[in-house]
């Protein structure tokens, strides 16, 4: 018995699943009960680097996804629309899904699980986050009998393979950009990489799996990499940090103590201490951590995109599905690691309640005095310090470089506004939170 | 429903996982359907750290293993004897079985698994590899779908506690044991860990799911850490290496030009470049490194052992089970990822054949010309150098340090045994592997 998938796009996600299921040698021998029954593009007559029966290829994906003999849509076109409805359309026909789609499930994640528990079908999505690293499928199935404390990532290959440019070269944030967009790591549009909102709908995503119910992508602090400069990473280097942007998933009550769980989700540049296991996740590579209880931390590392990566999580997610297929006589009911059961949404609290440390940097007059006028700030705030550092001259102003201890953001960003009025602190060019 | 287990055994891991099922809150609601039925032990009386009711704890086990009531048989006993053949009796009595055992699934796997089969029970063992890291899940679900080239592991914590310390503090291997062994991280009698043993176990158990065929323990080339010297540790670091116990198991043909695969399994210290991704595994910590095609390369980090960690390990395969039997109503057949369909037994290549980077370290005497007279011993076997280094004096010898280019392992010890016949040379205190 051959499970009948339909294929919507065929891109360069679509051309790599096409490709794994078109040669199974040395694969598992389940990939050889996958058919390609129909695959939905936009022009038939494009060159493609794969070769497909004519009868095959179609523009009418809405034919495919009601197509009665298609057991698996799977989506990889990518961007919010058609790609929902169409998902949502094939739900309502019985299919089952696969999807690469981080932005469809992390804003329509509800609609879409809703829709697939009514239905009884599957929605998977191993592709929408870190690439070919499997990580959803261990969080639902092998890392779901613990209590999730946090997850960590750098879910985002662009932002990090321009961090560790800028680090290993001293450039500027606008250069490495232009040189990773002529290499293909970045987009013509970076915003989505470089302004972290790709890596928020990933930790939506993360966050919504290790957690147990759902994100409200809006809730989710969110802050790029734009405003790190070649002076911040060089700093952080001499205090022992490297700069990455993280995506942060952490539960702030215990779970003995709260009905709800209130959670702390967000996405910014962060200093890493360098002894860290994410400080050594370089290029594009993607790499997730995740802490519970009683397993401590593990760590998933690997290619956070591309084609190849890409297709062969996409493959194994129908492969997924066919293997419960298969060994399901008449079904009870869904698989309950694998389906999706969060009716929920967490609360997540504001940025405003993080207690964490900082890293700041400011431009100072050079007179005698200031940093005991910085301190006095500080103190007035409640806010200690670990480290404090004069570090050179720009011109007529002195650099200052200051790493705090934990302290509320809010308490510390009153301190900052009170040092705004300062006459003698002439900017604060860079604050950044420290892991 | 509830499903009902027999635990055999309740030391560490066993203690753990009973504590994972007392206090379900925060973890997957799967958990709460997992009831305590039996647990077999030693001795009725010994106070334990988890409390159970008296009519749950017996010195029967083989009462556990033919109750009709137990659904799963989780055994956390060790051990080659009773384990094994409670195992049988439970898969014979009709049990799904989940098991910590490394040493009795890589000697007994076969006999195992085709009874498992026959009986149409399943038999998990995440925990048997890397403690609480998802990686037999992983590599039968996730990474099945790509042709596996090579896996790659540190999944030793002990010896790799003792490397790190010994390249931290340049301590002796015999000082850095005794260490271990007073903290608790390596066994009075540390046999199995620092020769390689474990370490064989493990790869044995991974290479056969990477590569879909059986493994005889007896074909892995093993080789401990005992003959790693301080020297050796610093010399390494000199030239941006350091050593690890690696277990490796890597396909020597490709896919498509042979029918039965070829494999390396082998498991020795290996010098790795600090700038590759298992050179900062340091302390007890496991890493395993999987390559394919299409994936590339992804990477397994977390704690290798410890009663949490592998309990969270026991109970995902617990719930998995669990899982795949509420949703299959009446099974056709076993779930074709999570059994074992491996008949044949994998063709493993002789270590003289295997084709690798050496370093080696020679204690010469002092005259002009001895670095000429090993060079050409090199030559006539077709070994190239990558570099030659004269490091120091020990005493009136010489030491110096070769690292070589690619070499057929067999010509590479032709070579030093021409070489131990010269006068020049006194002893050739160390050969290692380069990654």
């Amino acid at each position: 018995m051959a499970f009948k998938i339909g294929l919507l796009g065929l891109g360069t996600v679509g051309t790599g699943t096409a490709q794994i299921l078109q040669q199974p040698t040395g694969r598992h021998p389940m990939v050889q009960e996958i058919e390609i029954h129909k695959v939905g593009v936009r022009s038939l007559d494009k060159p493609r680097s794969v070769s497909l029966p004519s009868e095959v290829l179609t523009t009418d994906v809405e034919g495919i996804v009601t197509d009665p003999a298609v057991d698996i849509v799977v989506e990889v076109l990518g961007g919010l629309e058609p790609a929902r409805s169409l998902i949502l359309q094939a739900i309502a026909h019985g299919k089952h899904v696969v999807t690469a789609n981080k932005a469809v499930i992390s804003r329509y994640g509800d609609e879409i699980f809703t829709a697939a528990n009514q239905a009884g079908v599957y929605v998977l999505l191993e592709a929408a986050v870190g690439g070919g690293i499997p990580v959803i499928q261990p969080l639902k199935e092998s890392l779901g009998v613990n209590q999730i404390s946090s997850i960590t990532g750098i879910v985002n290959g662009t932002t990090n393979y321009i961090l560790t440019k800028m680090q290993a070269t001293g450039g500027a944030f606008t250069d490495i950009l232009s040189e990773a967009q002529q290499l293909g790591y970045a987009e013509a549009d970076p915003t989505a990489d470089v302004d972290g909102l790709d890596a928020a709908d990933k930790i939506a995503i993360l966050a919504s799996l290790a957690f147990g119910g759902r994100i409200k992508l809006q809730d989710i602090h969110c802050e790029g990499i734009r405003q790190v400069s070649a002076a911040d990473i060089a700093y952080a280097e001499k205090l022992g940090f490297v700069i990455k942007l993280l995506a942060v998933a952490k539960r702030e009550s215990t779970v003995d103590t709260s009905e709800e769980d209130l959670l702390q989700v967000r996405v910014h540049p962060t200093l890493v201490s360098t002894e860290h296991p994410l400080a050594s996740i370089s290029g594009v590579y993607n790499a997730i951590l995740v802490e519970g209880e009683p397993i401590g931390q593990v760590m998933f590392f690997g290619p956070g995109a591309g084609a190849g990566p890409t297709a062969s999580a996409v493959v194994s997610d129908i492969v997924n599905i066919a293997a419960v297929l298969k060994t399901g006589g008449k079904t009870e009911g869904l698989h309950p690691l694998l389906s999706c059961t969060h009716q929920h949404y967490c609360a997540i609290a504001p940025i405003g309640e993080l207690v964490t440390r900082f890293y700041v940097r400011f431009l100072t007059k050079d007179h005698p005095g200031v940093i005991g006028s910085l301190g006095t700030c500080f103190g007035k705030q409640g806010v200690s310090l670990e480290s404090i550092v004069q570090t050179g001259f720009q011109g007529d102003l002195a650099e200052i470089v200051v790493v705090t201890h934990d302290v509320r953001e809010e308490n510390f960003r009153q301190a900052l506004e009170q040092m705004r009025t300062l006459d003698a602190v002439d900017s604060i060019p860079s604050i950044l939170r420290v892991l």
